[in-house]
């Protein structure tokens, strides 16, 4: 209307194995087949749609084009330069999501979607891995004083565990003795009085979050509430 | 381009005195003289346009309507509801602005533009009083565990002053004793060595916040830098 288009595009990130079975931190991407950009990896996304609203775009546009239907998207940022498409203005609002590693296999894997290393990315497609940089310094971020970490995780988990997924996304060893008293004092995490099942003398116990976090806790705006 | 009609909008946070002369939360409203919600208050802004940058367009429409031209403003939230407008749909961009009184004072003020006190608007334009509700939501969460209060401050204050701040904006008292040790706990504030000048005996000692810290750090996103 004002020669501005919107588009709505998002950020997964998930834990995913490596060739060496390492986990790394990951995002799905999609080959553009037209121009401009074609043939460059891009954020899943596309044009908004009048009748829709923001957050069911990110979620429909991320499930045609990678299959992935996260039960939660939140809203990140709004990237709007006018130079960050050269066919014309387009303001993207970009959504994101953790998911873990049972949900990212359901994602459609072909020759024009696939997974990358969030650290080590190609030449993306208009200002995308300034979206992609933005997004992980929020994620970083916000692991240092939040608690979305369990959203990499299933509903119970080992303290190794929580600490494995610490040090792949901050990329640093953490002190197993510190981590575990950092965890503790924040109370953000409970026993569940459970231990990992098998033969160990030792089983680990596992755990819990208190409540669901969500990565932006939202306020007074109703949840998106997608699907 | 896709039948959607791109605005955006401006929450002005600053502490001013109301007929009493206590300091209030209150923010700058413009009001409609035009349909849909002609005659309503409604918050500061305008029409995206395709040659500009939403940070520019924000400043400009902040400017245009209530004079007032903060040093920065920051990306608050994207609302885009598809029944927000009644007169087809229109995607808002809403940044926000923490200012001290004395910029506040620059605003035009008529009978079409003024301040209203942010805990007790009428009913607005749009969903804007929907807006404020998430933007008074954000002050206060990140009053608690942030270093913003500063903003509505001068480059030093008196950690009274400091106190008062955050007892106005948190509508609730807070014991001198304890504000003062969590301030000095954080080390975000540090004394200047100057005291508030004055016959008094034991004049107060000025601090001043040792980084200049925005309402929301963008990390690899370059600030706006508008003016």
């Amino acid at each position: 209307m004002n020669g501005i288009d919107l588009a709505v595009s998002t950020v997964i990130f998930a834990l995913r194995p490596d060739a060496d079975d390492r986990l790394v931190l990951s995002i799905p991407l999609v080959r553009r087949t037209r121009e401009p950009f074609e043939g460059h990896w891009a954020l899943p996304g596309g044009g908004a749609d009048a009748a829709e609203s923001l957050d069911a775009t990110a979620a429909r546009t991320l499930e045609e084009t990678t299959g992935l239907t996260p039960a939660y998207l939140e809203q990140l940022y709004c990237f709007g330069e006018p130079d960050r498409s050269p066919s014309g203005r387009v303001v993207s609002i970009v959504y994101w999501a953790l998911v873990r590693g049972d949900e990212a296999e359901q994602a459609t894997i072909d020759e024009n979607v696939a997974w990358f290393p969030a650290d080590e990315l190609p030449r993306l497609a208009f200002d995308h891995n300034l979206i992609v940089d933005y997004a992980l310094w929020r994620l970083r971020n916000k692991l240092e004083y939040s608690r979305i970490a369990h959203a990499f995780l299933g509903e119970t988990f080992t303290l190794t565990a929580l600490r494995q997924v610490h040090e792949i996304v901050l990329q640093r060893p953490l002190d197993p003795a510190n981590f575990r008293r950092q965890i503790e004092a924040s109370r953000a995490v409970v026993p569940t009085g459970e231990h990992v099942t098998g033969g160990r003398h030792r089983p680990p116990r596992l755990y819990r979050y208190d409540a669901t976090v969500d990565l932006v806790d939202r306020g007074p705006l109703t949840p998106a509430g997608i699907r």
